[in-house]
Protein backbone atom coordinates (compact mmCIF):
# COMPACT_ATOMS: atom_id res chain seq x y z
CA UNK A 1 0.00 0.00 0.00
CA UNK A 2 1.35 3.41 -0.98
CA UNK A 3 0.01 6.73 0.25
CA UNK A 4 1.06 10.37 -0.02
CA UNK A 5 -0.38 13.38 1.75
CA UNK A 6 0.74 16.97 2.14
CA UNK A 7 0.54 19.42 5.02
CA UNK A 8 0.62 23.01 3.76
CA UNK A 9 0.99 26.03 6.04
CA UNK A 10 -2.02 28.32 5.70
CA UNK A 11 -4.19 25.44 4.45
CA UNK A 12 -3.70 22.57 6.90
CA UNK A 13 -2.08 24.35 9.81
CA UNK A 14 -1.30 27.80 11.16
CA UNK A 15 2.22 28.30 12.49
CA UNK A 16 0.95 31.00 14.88
CA UNK A 17 -0.68 28.40 17.12
CA UNK A 18 0.67 25.05 15.92
CA UNK A 19 4.00 24.34 17.64
CA UNK A 20 6.72 22.73 15.48
CA UNK A 21 6.48 19.36 17.20
CA UNK A 22 2.74 19.25 16.44
CA UNK A 23 3.42 20.06 12.78
CA UNK A 24 5.85 17.14 12.53
CA UNK A 25 3.55 14.81 14.45
CA UNK A 26 0.50 15.68 12.34
CA UNK A 27 2.35 15.38 9.02
CA UNK A 28 3.05 11.73 9.77
CA UNK A 29 -0.18 11.00 11.69
CA UNK A 30 -2.46 11.93 8.76
CA UNK A 31 -0.58 9.49 6.54
CA UNK A 32 -0.53 6.70 9.14
CA UNK A 33 -4.29 7.19 9.36
CA UNK A 34 -4.55 6.51 5.61
CA UNK A 35 -2.66 3.23 6.07
CA UNK A 36 -4.87 2.39 9.06
CA UNK A 37 -7.98 2.86 6.92
CA UNK A 38 -6.64 0.15 4.58
CA UNK A 39 -5.59 -2.16 7.40
CA UNK A 40 -1.95 -1.90 6.35
CA UNK A 41 1.12 -2.20 8.57
CA UNK A 42 3.46 0.83 8.27
CA UNK A 43 6.87 -0.03 6.78
CA UNK A 44 8.74 2.87 5.13
CA UNK A 45 8.47 6.66 5.03
CA UNK A 46 9.88 9.21 2.60
CA UNK A 47 9.75 12.85 3.69
CA UNK A 48 9.82 15.92 1.50
CA UNK A 49 10.16 19.30 3.18
CA UNK A 50 9.88 22.75 1.55
CA UNK A 51 11.26 25.13 4.17
CA UNK A 52 10.69 28.91 4.33
CA UNK A 53 13.72 31.01 5.20
CA UNK A 54 12.18 32.23 8.48
CA UNK A 55 11.98 28.71 9.91
CA UNK A 56 14.51 28.43 12.75
CA UNK A 57 16.77 25.41 13.03
CA UNK A 58 15.54 24.44 16.55
CA UNK A 59 11.97 24.50 15.19
CA UNK A 60 12.98 22.26 12.27
CA UNK A 61 14.68 19.91 14.74
CA UNK A 62 11.57 19.80 16.96
CA UNK A 63 9.40 19.04 13.93
CA UNK A 64 11.62 16.17 12.82
CA UNK A 65 12.03 14.81 16.38
CA UNK A 66 8.25 14.58 16.89
CA UNK A 67 7.82 12.92 13.50
CA UNK A 68 10.61 10.45 14.25
CA UNK A 69 9.16 9.65 17.65
CA UNK A 70 5.76 8.80 16.16
CA UNK A 71 7.49 6.76 13.42
CA UNK A 72 9.41 4.86 16.07
CA UNK A 73 6.26 4.00 18.04
CA UNK A 74 4.78 2.46 14.88
CA UNK A 75 8.05 0.73 13.93
CA UNK A 76 8.13 2.77 10.74
CA UNK A 77 11.52 3.25 9.06
CA UNK A 78 12.19 6.76 7.72
CA UNK A 79 14.18 5.77 4.64
CA UNK A 80 15.02 9.16 3.21
CA UNK A 81 13.58 12.19 1.52
CA UNK A 82 14.22 15.61 0.15
CA UNK A 83 14.84 19.11 1.47
CA UNK A 84 14.27 22.26 -0.52
CA UNK A 85 13.71 25.95 0.08
CA UNK A 86 10.21 27.39 -0.11
CA UNK A 87 9.68 31.00 -1.14
CA UNK A 88 6.24 30.75 0.50
CA UNK A 89 4.63 28.44 3.05
CA UNK A 90 6.16 25.54 4.94
CA UNK A 91 5.12 22.29 3.25
CA UNK A 92 5.63 18.70 4.31
CA UNK A 93 4.89 15.84 1.98
CA UNK A 94 4.97 12.36 3.47
CA UNK A 95 4.90 9.18 1.40
CA UNK A 96 4.31 5.92 3.26
CA UNK A 97 4.73 2.33 2.19
CA UNK A 98 2.70 -0.22 4.11
CA UNK A 99 1.94 -3.90 3.71
CA UNK A 100 -1.26 -5.90 3.92
CA UNK A 101 -2.28 -9.28 2.56
CA UNK A 102 -4.24 -8.63 -0.65
CA UNK A 103 -7.37 -10.43 0.52
CA UNK A 104 -7.28 -8.62 3.86
CA UNK A 105 -6.91 -5.05 2.57
CA UNK A 106 -9.74 -2.76 3.68
CA UNK A 107 -11.37 -0.63 1.00
CA UNK A 108 -14.25 1.84 0.94
CA UNK A 109 -16.32 -0.14 -1.48
CA UNK A 110 -17.32 -3.39 0.28
CA UNK A 111 -20.32 -2.25 2.35
CA UNK A 112 -23.76 -3.69 1.63
CA UNK A 113 -27.28 -2.74 2.73
CA UNK A 114 -27.82 -4.09 6.25
CA UNK A 115 -24.18 -3.68 7.34
CA UNK A 116 -23.81 -1.79 10.60
CA UNK A 117 -21.70 1.37 10.82
CA UNK A 118 -19.17 1.83 13.61
CA UNK A 119 -16.71 4.53 14.61
CA UNK A 120 -13.61 4.34 16.83
CA UNK A 121 -12.92 6.68 19.75
CA UNK A 122 -14.78 9.98 19.86
CA UNK A 123 -15.50 12.78 17.41
CA UNK A 124 -15.50 16.57 17.53
CA UNK A 125 -12.52 16.89 19.87
CA UNK A 126 -10.06 18.10 17.26
CA UNK A 127 -12.53 20.61 15.81
CA UNK A 128 -13.23 22.02 19.30
CA UNK A 129 -9.49 22.19 19.99
CA UNK A 130 -8.87 24.05 16.74
CA UNK A 131 -11.64 26.54 17.61
CA UNK A 132 -10.04 27.14 21.02
CA UNK A 133 -6.60 27.66 19.47
CA UNK A 134 -8.01 30.07 16.89
CA UNK A 135 -9.98 32.03 19.49
CA UNK A 136 -6.88 32.33 21.63
CA UNK A 137 -4.55 33.54 18.88
CA UNK A 138 -3.67 37.18 19.23
CA UNK A 139 -5.23 37.56 22.67
CA UNK A 140 -3.72 36.83 26.10
CA UNK A 141 -0.10 35.65 26.17
CA UNK A 142 1.33 33.06 26.54
CA UNK A 143 -1.52 30.60 25.94
CA UNK A 144 0.53 27.61 24.76
CA UNK A 145 1.01 25.92 28.11
CA UNK A 146 -2.59 26.17 29.24
CA UNK A 147 -3.97 25.17 25.85
CA UNK A 148 -1.60 22.26 25.31
CA UNK A 149 -2.85 20.74 28.54
CA UNK A 150 -6.42 20.85 27.20
CA UNK A 151 -7.67 17.50 25.91
CA UNK A 152 -9.42 18.80 22.80
CA UNK A 153 -6.45 20.98 21.89
CA UNK A 154 -4.12 18.04 22.12
CA UNK A 155 -6.59 15.97 20.08
CA UNK A 156 -6.10 18.57 17.34
CA UNK A 157 -2.34 19.00 17.73
CA UNK A 158 -1.33 15.39 18.35
CA UNK A 159 -3.88 13.02 16.76
CA UNK A 160 -3.31 9.31 17.36
CA UNK A 161 -3.91 7.38 14.14
CA UNK A 162 -5.85 4.13 14.67
CA UNK A 163 -3.17 1.92 13.14
CA UNK A 164 -3.69 -1.00 15.51
CA UNK A 165 -7.47 -1.14 15.13
CA UNK A 166 -7.08 -0.93 11.32
CA UNK A 167 -4.65 -3.85 11.36
CA UNK A 168 -6.95 -5.92 13.57
CA UNK A 169 -10.02 -5.19 11.42
CA UNK A 170 -8.08 -6.35 8.36
CA UNK A 171 -6.55 -9.47 9.93
CA UNK A 172 -9.84 -10.59 11.45
CA UNK A 173 -11.72 -9.70 8.27
CA UNK A 174 -14.25 -7.97 10.50
CA UNK A 175 -15.00 -4.90 8.34
CA UNK A 176 -16.62 -4.84 4.90
CA UNK A 177 -15.50 -1.23 4.25
CA UNK A 178 -13.45 1.38 6.09
CA UNK A 179 -12.48 5.04 5.81
CA UNK A 180 -10.58 7.42 8.08
CA UNK A 181 -12.15 10.65 9.28
CA UNK A 182 -9.69 13.29 8.08
CA UNK A 183 -12.45 15.64 6.90
CA UNK A 184 -15.12 14.76 9.45
CA UNK A 185 -17.61 11.95 10.00
CA UNK A 186 -20.19 13.38 7.60
CA UNK A 187 -17.62 13.45 4.81
CA UNK A 188 -16.45 9.92 5.67
CA UNK A 189 -20.02 8.59 5.58
CA UNK A 190 -20.52 10.11 2.12
CA UNK A 191 -17.30 8.61 0.80
CA UNK A 192 -18.05 5.15 2.13
CA UNK A 193 -21.64 5.31 0.84
CA UNK A 194 -20.62 6.48 -2.62
CA UNK A 195 -17.81 3.94 -3.01
CA UNK A 196 -20.04 1.09 -1.82
CA UNK A 197 -23.20 2.29 -3.63
CA UNK A 198 -25.28 2.12 -0.45
CA UNK A 199 -27.23 4.57 1.66
CA UNK A 200 -26.23 5.24 5.26
CA UNK A 201 -28.38 6.31 8.19
CA UNK A 202 -26.45 7.72 11.13
CA UNK A 203 -28.23 7.89 14.48
CA UNK A 204 -27.35 11.26 16.05
CA UNK A 205 -28.12 10.00 19.54
CA UNK A 206 -25.46 7.28 19.30
CA UNK A 207 -22.60 9.51 18.16
CA UNK A 208 -19.65 9.45 20.59
CA UNK A 209 -19.23 13.23 20.70
CA UNK A 210 -16.29 14.18 22.90
CA UNK A 211 -17.76 15.52 26.19
CA UNK A 212 -15.45 18.52 26.38
CA UNK A 213 -16.10 19.34 22.73
CA UNK A 214 -19.85 19.17 23.30
CA UNK A 215 -19.53 21.70 26.14
CA UNK A 216 -17.36 23.93 24.00
CA UNK A 217 -19.80 23.86 21.05
CA UNK A 218 -22.84 24.42 23.28
CA UNK A 219 -21.05 27.30 25.02
CA UNK A 220 -20.58 28.92 21.63
CA UNK A 221 -24.31 28.50 20.87
CA UNK A 222 -23.66 25.89 18.18
CA UNK A 223 -25.32 22.53 17.49
CA UNK A 224 -22.82 20.04 18.97
CA UNK A 225 -23.87 17.20 16.66
CA UNK A 226 -23.46 19.23 13.46
CA UNK A 227 -20.15 20.66 14.66
CA UNK A 228 -18.83 17.23 15.61
CA UNK A 229 -19.72 15.53 12.32
CA UNK A 230 -18.52 18.34 10.04
CA UNK A 231 -15.37 19.19 12.00
CA UNK A 232 -12.28 17.55 10.54
CA UNK A 233 -9.00 16.23 11.91
CA UNK A 234 -10.47 13.46 14.09
CA UNK A 235 -8.54 10.65 12.35
CA UNK A 236 -10.88 8.03 13.74
CA UNK A 237 -11.95 5.04 11.62
CA UNK A 238 -15.50 4.72 10.29
CA UNK A 239 -16.27 1.19 9.13
CA UNK A 240 -19.05 -1.19 8.15
CA UNK A 241 -19.58 -4.68 9.64
CA UNK A 242 -21.93 -7.42 8.46
CA UNK A 243 -24.31 -8.22 11.36
CA UNK A 244 -23.38 -11.93 11.29
CA UNK A 245 -19.67 -11.03 11.71
CA UNK A 246 -20.24 -9.07 14.93
CA UNK A 247 -18.29 -11.78 16.76
CA UNK A 248 -15.17 -10.92 14.78
CA UNK A 249 -15.66 -7.25 15.66
CA UNK A 250 -15.89 -8.13 19.35
CA UNK A 251 -12.51 -9.85 19.09
CA UNK A 252 -11.08 -6.69 17.51
CA UNK A 253 -12.57 -4.52 20.26
CA UNK A 254 -11.12 -6.75 23.00
CA UNK A 255 -7.63 -6.60 21.46
CA UNK A 256 -7.76 -3.05 20.13
CA UNK A 257 -7.77 -1.02 23.32
CA UNK A 258 -9.93 1.71 21.73
CA UNK A 259 -13.67 2.27 22.25
CA UNK A 260 -15.83 1.39 19.25
CA UNK A 261 -19.43 2.64 18.93
CA UNK A 262 -22.24 1.48 16.65
CA UNK A 263 -23.71 4.63 15.12
CA UNK A 264 -25.80 3.59 12.15
CA UNK A 265 -26.67 1.19 9.38
CA UNK A 266 -26.32 0.85 5.61
CA UNK A 267 -29.50 0.96 3.54
CA UNK A 268 -30.38 0.22 -0.06
CA UNK A 269 -32.05 3.58 -0.75
CA UNK A 270 -28.85 5.44 -1.65
CA UNK A 271 -29.37 8.41 0.66
CA UNK A 272 -26.98 9.45 3.42
CA UNK A 273 -28.98 10.85 6.31
CA UNK A 274 -28.75 11.88 9.93
CA UNK A 275 -31.55 10.56 12.14
CA UNK A 276 -32.54 12.51 15.23
CA UNK A 277 -35.04 11.59 17.90
CA UNK A 278 -37.50 8.72 17.76
CA UNK A 279 -35.77 6.91 20.62
CA UNK A 280 -36.84 6.26 24.21
CA UNK A 281 -35.61 9.65 25.42
CA UNK A 282 -37.44 11.84 22.90
CA UNK A 283 -41.13 11.87 22.09
CA UNK A 284 -42.45 11.78 18.53
CA UNK A 285 -41.22 10.32 15.28
CA UNK A 286 -37.57 10.49 14.25
CA UNK A 287 -36.48 13.31 11.94
CA UNK A 288 -34.24 12.43 8.99
CA UNK A 289 -32.09 15.20 7.48
CA UNK A 290 -29.59 14.87 4.61
CA UNK A 291 -26.05 14.42 5.86
CA UNK A 292 -24.08 17.68 5.38
CA UNK A 293 -21.09 17.58 3.08
CA UNK A 294 -17.58 18.04 4.47
CA UNK A 295 -14.69 20.34 3.77
CA UNK A 296 -14.40 21.49 0.14
CA UNK A 297 -10.75 21.61 -0.96
CA UNK A 298 -11.39 23.48 -4.23
CA UNK A 299 -14.27 25.77 -5.20
CA UNK B 1 14.17 1.71 -4.94
CA UNK B 2 12.18 4.66 -3.62
CA UNK B 3 12.81 8.29 -4.46
CA UNK B 4 11.07 11.58 -3.82
CA UNK B 5 11.86 14.99 -5.24
CA UNK B 6 10.04 18.32 -5.27
CA UNK B 7 9.72 21.06 -7.87
CA UNK B 8 8.92 24.40 -6.23
CA UNK B 9 7.94 27.51 -8.17
CA UNK B 10 10.44 30.29 -7.55
CA UNK B 11 13.15 27.78 -6.59
CA UNK B 12 13.22 25.15 -9.35
CA UNK B 13 11.27 26.88 -12.08
CA UNK B 14 9.80 30.22 -13.05
CA UNK B 15 6.24 30.16 -14.37
CA UNK B 16 6.90 33.30 -16.44
CA UNK B 17 9.01 31.32 -18.91
CA UNK B 18 8.36 27.67 -18.11
CA UNK B 19 5.22 26.51 -19.91
CA UNK B 20 2.89 24.17 -17.98
CA UNK B 21 3.79 21.12 -20.05
CA UNK B 22 7.48 21.68 -19.27
CA UNK B 23 6.70 21.92 -15.54
CA UNK B 24 4.90 18.58 -15.64
CA UNK B 25 7.59 16.96 -17.77
CA UNK B 26 10.42 18.19 -15.54
CA UNK B 27 8.70 17.18 -12.29
CA UNK B 28 8.74 13.57 -13.43
CA UNK B 29 12.03 13.71 -15.38
CA UNK B 30 14.11 14.75 -12.35
CA UNK B 31 12.77 11.76 -10.44
CA UNK B 32 13.26 9.33 -13.31
CA UNK B 33 16.85 10.57 -13.43
CA UNK B 34 17.27 9.56 -9.77
CA UNK B 35 16.08 6.04 -10.59
CA UNK B 36 18.39 5.98 -13.65
CA UNK B 37 21.35 6.83 -11.41
CA UNK B 38 20.62 3.68 -9.40
CA UNK B 39 20.02 1.52 -12.47
CA UNK B 40 16.40 0.92 -11.44
CA UNK B 41 13.43 0.27 -13.72
CA UNK B 42 10.53 2.71 -13.12
CA UNK B 43 7.38 1.04 -11.77
CA UNK B 44 4.98 3.31 -9.84
CA UNK B 45 4.49 7.03 -9.33
CA UNK B 46 2.62 8.98 -6.64
CA UNK B 47 2.02 12.66 -7.35
CA UNK B 48 1.36 15.41 -4.83
CA UNK B 49 0.33 18.82 -6.14
CA UNK B 50 -0.06 22.06 -4.15
CA UNK B 51 -1.92 24.37 -6.52
CA UNK B 52 -2.11 28.17 -6.28
CA UNK B 53 -5.50 29.74 -6.96
CA UNK B 54 -4.27 31.57 -10.08
CA UNK B 55 -3.37 28.32 -11.88
CA UNK B 56 -5.84 27.86 -14.74
CA UNK B 57 -7.45 24.50 -15.38
CA UNK B 58 -6.09 24.19 -18.97
CA UNK B 59 -2.60 24.80 -17.57
CA UNK B 60 -3.10 22.12 -14.93
CA UNK B 61 -4.33 19.75 -17.63
CA UNK B 62 -1.28 20.49 -19.82
CA UNK B 63 1.01 19.87 -16.87
CA UNK B 64 -0.57 16.51 -16.09
CA UNK B 65 -0.74 15.49 -19.77
CA UNK B 66 3.00 16.06 -20.26
CA UNK B 67 3.80 14.19 -17.07
CA UNK B 68 1.54 11.29 -18.12
CA UNK B 69 3.08 11.18 -21.57
CA UNK B 70 6.61 10.86 -20.14
CA UNK B 71 5.35 8.23 -17.65
CA UNK B 72 3.82 6.29 -20.51
CA UNK B 73 7.05 6.29 -22.52
CA UNK B 74 8.84 4.76 -19.53
CA UNK B 75 6.00 2.33 -18.82
CA UNK B 76 5.54 3.94 -15.41
CA UNK B 77 2.14 3.55 -13.73
CA UNK B 78 0.79 6.69 -12.02
CA UNK B 79 -0.92 4.98 -9.09
CA UNK B 80 -2.40 7.97 -7.31
CA UNK B 81 -1.59 11.03 -5.31
CA UNK B 82 -2.88 14.08 -3.58
CA UNK B 83 -4.19 17.52 -4.52
CA UNK B 84 -4.23 20.48 -2.19
CA UNK B 85 -4.45 24.24 -2.41
CA UNK B 86 -1.29 26.33 -2.02
CA UNK B 87 -1.48 29.84 -0.60
CA UNK B 88 1.92 30.46 -2.22
CA UNK B 89 3.95 28.80 -4.99
CA UNK B 90 3.00 25.87 -7.19
CA UNK B 91 4.68 22.74 -5.84
CA UNK B 92 4.87 19.25 -7.28
CA UNK B 93 6.20 16.36 -5.27
CA UNK B 94 6.80 13.13 -7.13
CA UNK B 95 7.52 9.82 -5.42
CA UNK B 96 8.72 6.96 -7.59
CA UNK B 97 9.05 3.27 -6.93
CA UNK B 98 11.53 1.39 -9.08
CA UNK B 99 13.01 -2.08 -9.07
CA UNK B 100 16.56 -3.36 -9.46
CA UNK B 101 18.25 -6.60 -8.44
CA UNK B 102 20.06 -5.91 -5.15
CA UNK B 103 23.48 -6.91 -6.49
CA UNK B 104 23.01 -4.80 -9.61
CA UNK B 105 21.93 -1.54 -7.94
CA UNK B 106 24.24 1.35 -8.76
CA UNK B 107 25.44 3.50 -5.86
CA UNK B 108 27.77 6.47 -5.51
CA UNK B 109 30.23 4.69 -3.29
CA UNK B 110 31.83 1.93 -5.35
CA UNK B 111 34.52 3.85 -7.27
CA UNK B 112 38.21 3.05 -6.66
CA UNK B 113 41.44 4.81 -7.62
CA UNK B 114 42.20 3.97 -11.25
CA UNK B 115 38.54 3.77 -12.33
CA UNK B 116 37.78 5.87 -15.37
CA UNK B 117 35.07 8.55 -15.29
CA UNK B 118 32.46 8.78 -18.06
CA UNK B 119 29.51 11.02 -18.78
CA UNK B 120 26.49 10.45 -21.05
CA UNK B 121 25.31 12.91 -23.71
CA UNK B 122 26.47 16.50 -23.45
CA UNK B 123 26.64 19.12 -20.71
CA UNK B 124 25.88 22.82 -20.43
CA UNK B 125 22.88 22.78 -22.77
CA UNK B 126 20.25 23.18 -20.07
CA UNK B 127 22.18 25.99 -18.34
CA UNK B 128 22.54 27.85 -21.64
CA UNK B 129 18.85 27.35 -22.35
CA UNK B 130 17.90 28.69 -18.92
CA UNK B 131 20.10 31.77 -19.50
CA UNK B 132 18.38 32.40 -22.83
CA UNK B 133 14.92 32.05 -21.29
CA UNK B 134 15.85 34.41 -18.44
CA UNK B 135 17.37 36.98 -20.79
CA UNK B 136 14.26 36.87 -22.93
CA UNK B 137 11.75 37.30 -20.09
CA UNK B 138 10.12 40.71 -20.05
CA UNK B 139 11.54 41.79 -23.42
CA UNK B 140 10.15 41.16 -26.93
CA UNK B 141 6.87 39.26 -27.15
CA UNK B 142 6.00 36.47 -27.82
CA UNK B 143 9.29 34.61 -27.49
CA UNK B 144 7.91 31.16 -26.64
CA UNK B 145 7.72 29.73 -30.14
CA UNK B 146 11.19 30.80 -31.23
CA UNK B 147 12.76 29.76 -27.94
CA UNK B 148 11.03 26.39 -27.71
CA UNK B 149 12.54 25.49 -31.08
CA UNK B 150 16.02 26.17 -29.69
CA UNK B 151 17.94 23.03 -28.76
CA UNK B 152 19.43 24.33 -25.50
CA UNK B 153 16.08 25.76 -24.39
CA UNK B 154 14.38 22.46 -24.97
CA UNK B 155 17.25 20.72 -23.11
CA UNK B 156 16.27 22.87 -20.13
CA UNK B 157 12.49 22.58 -20.52
CA UNK B 158 12.22 18.92 -21.53
CA UNK B 159 15.19 16.96 -20.17
CA UNK B 160 15.39 13.29 -21.17
CA UNK B 161 16.38 11.19 -18.17
CA UNK B 162 18.93 8.48 -19.01
CA UNK B 163 16.78 5.62 -17.76
CA UNK B 164 17.84 3.13 -20.44
CA UNK B 165 21.58 3.72 -20.01
CA UNK B 166 21.20 3.44 -16.22
CA UNK B 167 19.39 0.12 -16.60
CA UNK B 168 22.05 -1.21 -18.98
CA UNK B 169 24.94 -0.10 -16.73
CA UNK B 170 23.29 -1.96 -13.84
CA UNK B 171 22.40 -5.13 -15.75
CA UNK B 172 25.84 -5.40 -17.34
CA UNK B 173 27.53 -4.50 -14.06
CA UNK B 174 29.64 -2.07 -16.04
CA UNK B 175 29.79 0.84 -13.56
CA UNK B 176 31.39 0.86 -10.11
CA UNK B 177 29.58 4.09 -9.10
CA UNK B 178 27.03 6.41 -10.68
CA UNK B 179 25.34 9.75 -10.02
CA UNK B 180 22.98 11.92 -12.06
CA UNK B 181 23.87 15.52 -12.89
CA UNK B 182 20.94 17.46 -11.45
CA UNK B 183 23.18 20.18 -9.99
CA UNK B 184 25.96 20.12 -12.59
CA UNK B 185 28.96 17.95 -13.40
CA UNK B 186 31.23 19.61 -10.83
CA UNK B 187 28.71 18.85 -8.08
CA UNK B 188 28.27 15.29 -9.32
CA UNK B 189 32.04 14.70 -9.33
CA UNK B 190 32.25 15.92 -5.73
CA UNK B 191 29.41 13.67 -4.60
CA UNK B 192 30.84 10.59 -6.28
CA UNK B 193 34.34 11.32 -4.94
CA UNK B 194 33.12 11.90 -1.39
CA UNK B 195 30.88 8.82 -1.31
CA UNK B 196 33.63 6.61 -2.76
CA UNK B 197 36.50 8.22 -0.80
CA UNK B 198 38.54 8.80 -3.95
CA UNK B 199 39.93 11.81 -5.78
CA UNK B 200 38.79 12.64 -9.29
CA UNK B 201 40.67 14.43 -12.06
CA UNK B 202 38.43 15.72 -14.87
CA UNK B 203 40.12 16.59 -18.15
CA UNK B 204 38.59 19.87 -19.38
CA UNK B 205 39.55 19.16 -22.99
CA UNK B 206 37.50 15.95 -23.05
CA UNK B 207 34.26 17.43 -21.70
CA UNK B 208 31.36 17.03 -24.17
CA UNK B 209 30.17 20.63 -23.89
CA UNK B 210 27.09 21.22 -26.02
CA UNK B 211 28.22 23.15 -29.14
CA UNK B 212 25.36 25.64 -29.05
CA UNK B 213 25.86 26.18 -25.32
CA UNK B 214 29.57 26.83 -25.87
CA UNK B 215 28.72 29.53 -28.43
CA UNK B 216 26.15 31.04 -26.08
CA UNK B 217 28.60 31.16 -23.12
CA UNK B 218 31.45 32.55 -25.26
CA UNK B 219 29.10 35.17 -26.72
CA UNK B 220 28.34 36.30 -23.16
CA UNK B 221 32.08 36.54 -22.41
CA UNK B 222 32.00 33.59 -20.01
CA UNK B 223 34.33 30.59 -19.66
CA UNK B 224 32.36 27.81 -21.42
CA UNK B 225 33.98 25.02 -19.40
CA UNK B 226 33.19 26.58 -16.03
CA UNK B 227 29.66 27.45 -17.09
CA UNK B 228 29.04 23.93 -18.42
CA UNK B 229 30.30 22.11 -15.31
CA UNK B 230 28.58 24.36 -12.76
CA UNK B 231 25.29 24.76 -14.64
CA UNK B 232 22.60 22.39 -13.41
CA UNK B 233 19.64 20.59 -14.95
CA UNK B 234 21.60 18.41 -17.39
CA UNK B 235 20.30 15.11 -15.98
CA UNK B 236 23.10 13.17 -17.62
CA UNK B 237 24.76 10.25 -15.81
CA UNK B 238 28.33 10.51 -14.47
CA UNK B 239 29.81 7.10 -13.69
CA UNK B 240 33.01 5.23 -12.95
CA UNK B 241 34.22 2.11 -14.78
CA UNK B 242 37.09 -0.22 -13.86
CA UNK B 243 39.55 -0.21 -16.81
CA UNK B 244 39.39 -4.00 -17.15
CA UNK B 245 35.57 -3.83 -17.52
CA UNK B 246 35.69 -1.46 -20.49
CA UNK B 247 34.31 -4.29 -22.64
CA UNK B 248 31.11 -4.30 -20.61
CA UNK B 249 30.83 -0.53 -21.08
CA UNK B 250 31.20 -0.96 -24.84
CA UNK B 251 28.23 -3.34 -24.82
CA UNK B 252 26.21 -0.71 -22.93
CA UNK B 253 27.20 2.00 -25.41
CA UNK B 254 26.21 -0.18 -28.39
CA UNK B 255 22.78 -0.89 -26.88
CA UNK B 256 22.21 2.46 -25.18
CA UNK B 257 21.79 4.78 -28.14
CA UNK B 258 23.35 7.68 -26.24
CA UNK B 259 26.91 9.03 -26.65
CA UNK B 260 29.25 8.29 -23.74
CA UNK B 261 32.51 10.19 -23.25
CA UNK B 262 35.51 9.37 -21.08
CA UNK B 263 36.33 12.58 -19.20
CA UNK B 264 38.62 11.67 -16.32
CA UNK B 265 39.98 9.22 -13.81
CA UNK B 266 39.74 8.42 -10.10
CA UNK B 267 42.86 8.94 -8.01
CA UNK B 268 43.91 8.03 -4.50
CA UNK B 269 44.89 11.56 -3.44
CA UNK B 270 41.39 12.63 -2.39
CA UNK B 271 41.28 15.88 -4.35
CA UNK B 272 38.70 16.70 -7.00
CA UNK B 273 40.35 18.77 -9.71
CA UNK B 274 39.89 20.11 -13.21
CA UNK B 275 42.87 19.61 -15.52
CA UNK B 276 43.42 22.05 -18.38
CA UNK B 277 46.04 21.92 -21.12
CA UNK B 278 49.03 19.58 -21.22
CA UNK B 279 47.68 17.79 -24.26
CA UNK B 280 48.81 17.77 -27.88
CA UNK B 281 46.90 20.93 -28.76
CA UNK B 282 48.25 23.19 -26.02
CA UNK B 283 51.86 23.89 -25.18
CA UNK B 284 53.26 23.68 -21.65
CA UNK B 285 52.37 21.64 -18.56
CA UNK B 286 48.76 20.96 -17.54
CA UNK B 287 47.16 23.26 -14.97
CA UNK B 288 45.16 21.64 -12.16
CA UNK B 289 42.51 23.74 -10.39
CA UNK B 290 40.17 22.64 -7.60
CA UNK B 291 36.77 21.63 -8.93
CA UNK B 292 34.21 24.34 -8.13
CA UNK B 293 31.30 23.43 -5.89
CA UNK B 294 27.78 23.31 -7.28
CA UNK B 295 24.48 24.87 -6.36
CA UNK B 296 23.98 25.54 -2.63
CA UNK B 297 20.40 24.79 -1.57
CA UNK B 298 20.69 26.38 1.90
CA UNK B 299 23.09 29.05 3.16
Amino acid sequence: VFTVDALVEGVHFDRRFTPPDAIGHRALAVNLSDLAAMGAAPRLALLSFALPSDLLLPDFDAMVAALSSLACRHRLHVAGGNLTRSPGPLMIDVTLVGTVKPRQALTRSGARAGDEIYVTGSIGGAAAGLQMLRADTGTSQPPQVRLKADTTVSRYLYPEPRVRVGLLLARNRAASACVDLSDGLADGAWRLAEASSVGITIDAGSLPVDAEARECFEGAGKDPILEAITGGDDYELLFAVRPRLRGRLNAVIRAGGVPVTRIGVCSDNGSVVLRRGGDARSAGAPILTPMPHGYTHFR
